[in-house]
């Protein structure tokens, strides 16, 4: 079946967002065993939205339309399909209901407005996909042999919409079953695994398997096509023990939903280890990362971010001389973070970064860039030097993402018998 | 002068990358005063990128293709556009020379493949734009009113190509110059904002009023079309401070490029005051975005992580009785979490933030999404009860988008004589 996406915002064509949404939704289509043929962008203009809409409702089976169902004048998505399908809006009670409990719910100070209330009509005979995370609920309408899919433009509402509510029925409109495996690797780059993996990437016909570069991740999806489910499921599995052989302990989950954080927690909770973190140039985004994962409080006591030198020495008692003889970034830094990290808070485990994220601060032999991450379990300390590109915020990044591998490998290195890098 | 951009390959329909370069060339184009109108990304396919040219080419003045110009057989941006314009293809001698000596520079190991010599084919007329980081040059064809722009993906090659060639030579197809002028809001909402702005926004001619939903922002944007800059810039002034007479000091800023943490830090820098951040639900996410800013380190001296019971009373000493007798979701515990917070680090201001991210941990007086925020400056503390909705991502990022604008609120009213949401 042909899909196309249709993104709709003004705020896109003047590039002052950059579109994510159609990346995630063209890589869950393939997932899907979907062929996307086309993403469009238009802006908040009748004309030419109603345009878009009528030749992606020509050429494609479904089409997935995200943004421009909020509450202003300039939202005219709804109003736009609804028209070139040649239906009416009409109110509906349970939007309507979403909207009132949604406002009270939150409190908000100021009333409903009577724009609040645009967001309460659809589409006659639309399907409306409940948002838990917003007051514009998910659309679907079927006409004259296409699927028109509509979704809120913000990520967080958009991607739980996707997942819960539009898979779910995109699966019903399948000729054929796809299954799709998910394989997820850190610490080791996307060239690296391209070249483990070459020639099962150019011998590929079914299964299909598409390497996807995240920050500090390889994702690889592995997708095969059968009459059922099962059948399709059977095709995948060799290629997966195949990958799996070849990539060995950097791949921390085959599971879709599943985060390295989550993993990291998990381990840690598995061998009753408790977690505390010293964060100096990421300023608390690696405790913010594990903080995502539900439960982490049974595992992550406590964190200090030590973004001054007065910090270091007073929090985690980072020694004056040391800081005066190799500076607050370096392995001796480092790892008296860890290490005290670890005996300040009484945690079994303390993780440490330290590191010149820039603009400004580099010198030539410490440039921007230059990360050390410690980490110390039971009194077994270790630091690791990394040279890092990019902004500012993508070196913080990969602080983050190469803090959670080290800490992974560490633990299956002490408590597991250790990592095997290449089986 | 309408533009629209094509963007060429498979991969961006895999969602394998997520396509920058549209936003990077979006904003330019807004930046130029071209009116953006369509963005298309459409697969390495002949018939139907061939037919993406032809619409594009009959409805907009300038047309601008990124990808699509390898060597393999994959690239055919430039044989559909010379079809689409009727032209022929053919060998270009400076191309020729720019291949060889790229080859020669880099001593690229491999001899030059007959594929390499693909491209040094240009359609007929067309002007080459020389590509010091690659071996595609970019083209420029002229055909029936239209001007079409050919780009490499490679946003490295890309970038340097579009602000060294592109640019001088949109600048002679002007009719008009453009001003834009940036609102940053944060505190209220989209929907309140344009309630306060609607007879503005519905009466919009020459300039016109864009708002735009951010996370716990709403940023507005006013454009003016004149003969001239200067002229351009005077009819935004007017619209400007008549939104600025409205929505008052919800404004943090007026410049595009400034964030909320910045105005933050800068405020706190002004009046010379240090900054701890005491987080429970958001686990480091607060202290994470001020260090977005570089030279936070002047301001934010520490920041405490104290996710469990434990850490809250052994960092920021929260007494065990209040944890008991209020809960450490309450009021009181986010007071005593600021108070302390900033006694023990002894900064003269301290933030904290405590509550149900969610998805376990509710019940019905304390449901997921209750959220208090507290705030100490100079032994002056206040906090406040937030109930927001969303998944634990989304009520995690509230909370620090709300912290922040606390914290500007508090000590606007302390140093500067209050703050005015309504003036």
């Amino acid at each position: 079946m042909i899909v196309e996406l249709i993104s709709v915002g003004t705020e896109i064509l003047m590039g002052n967002i950059v579109n994510t949404n159609s990346a995630y939704l063209a890589e869950q289509c393939a997932g899907l065993g979907f062929s996307l043929y086309y993403m469009t962008t238009v802006g908040d203009n009748e004309e030419r939205l109603l345009q878009t809409i009528k030749t992606a409702k020509e050429r494609s089976d479904i089409v997935i339309l995200s943004g421009g169902l909020g509450p202003t004048m300039d939202d005219m998505t709804k109003e736009m399909v609804a028209k070139a399908c040649g239906l009416e809006l009409v109110e509906d009670e349970d939007c309507k209901q979403h909207i009132k409990e949604y406002f009270e719910k939150r409190k908000l100070h100021h009333e409903i407005t009577e724009n609040n209330w645009k967001q309460a009509q659809i589409p006659e005979g639309a399907i409306v996909l409940d948002n838990p995370n917003g007051t514009a609920n998910g659309i679907i309408v079927q006409a004259q042999q296409c699927h028109l899919i509509l979704l809120p433009g913000p990520p967080n509402e958009l991607k739980p919409l996707f997942e819960q509510a539009v898979i779910p029925y995109l699966k019903t409109l399948q000729d054929a079953s796809f299954y799709t495996a998910m394989i997820k690797i850190s610490g080791i780059g996307e060239s690296y695994v391209e070249d483990k993996l070459s020639d099962l990437i150019q011998g590929q016909t079914n299964p299909t398997i598409a390497p996807y570069a995240k920050e500090g991740e390889v994702h690889i999806r592995v997708t095969a096509k059968g009459a059922n489910e099962q059948e399709a499921k059977q095709l995948v599995s060799p290629t997966v023990d195949e990958i799996r052989n070849r990539i060995g302990d950097a791949i921390f989950t085959e599971e879709e939903a599943v985060t390295l954080e989550q993993q990291v927690i998990a381990l840690l909770e598995k061998h009753g280890l408790t977690l505390c973190t010293v964060e100096s140039c990421t300023g608390g985004l690696l405790s913010g990362r594990l903080v995502n994962v539900v439960g982490a409080s049974t595992v992550l006591k406590q964190g200090f971010v030590t973004y001054s030198n007065e910090a270091k020495q007073k929090l985690v008692n980072v020694k004056a001389e040391t800081l005066q003889q190799y500076g607050a970034v370096s392995h001796q830094t480092a790892k008296e973070m860890a290490v005290e990290g670890s005996r300040v808070s009484n945690c079994d485990v303390a993780i440490s970064i330290t590191g010149i994220a820039g603009p400004d601060g580099g010198s030539k032999e410490k440039p921007v860039g230059l990360v050390y991450i410690g980490c110390c379990i039971n009194d077994h300390v270790w630091t690791k030097e990394f040279r890092f590109t990019g902004n500012r915020s993508k070196i913080r990044e990969s602080s983050v993402a190469n803090a959670l591998t080290l800490l992974r490998y560490h633990i299956l290195e002490q408590y597991e018998g250790g990592f095997q890098a290449d089986k």
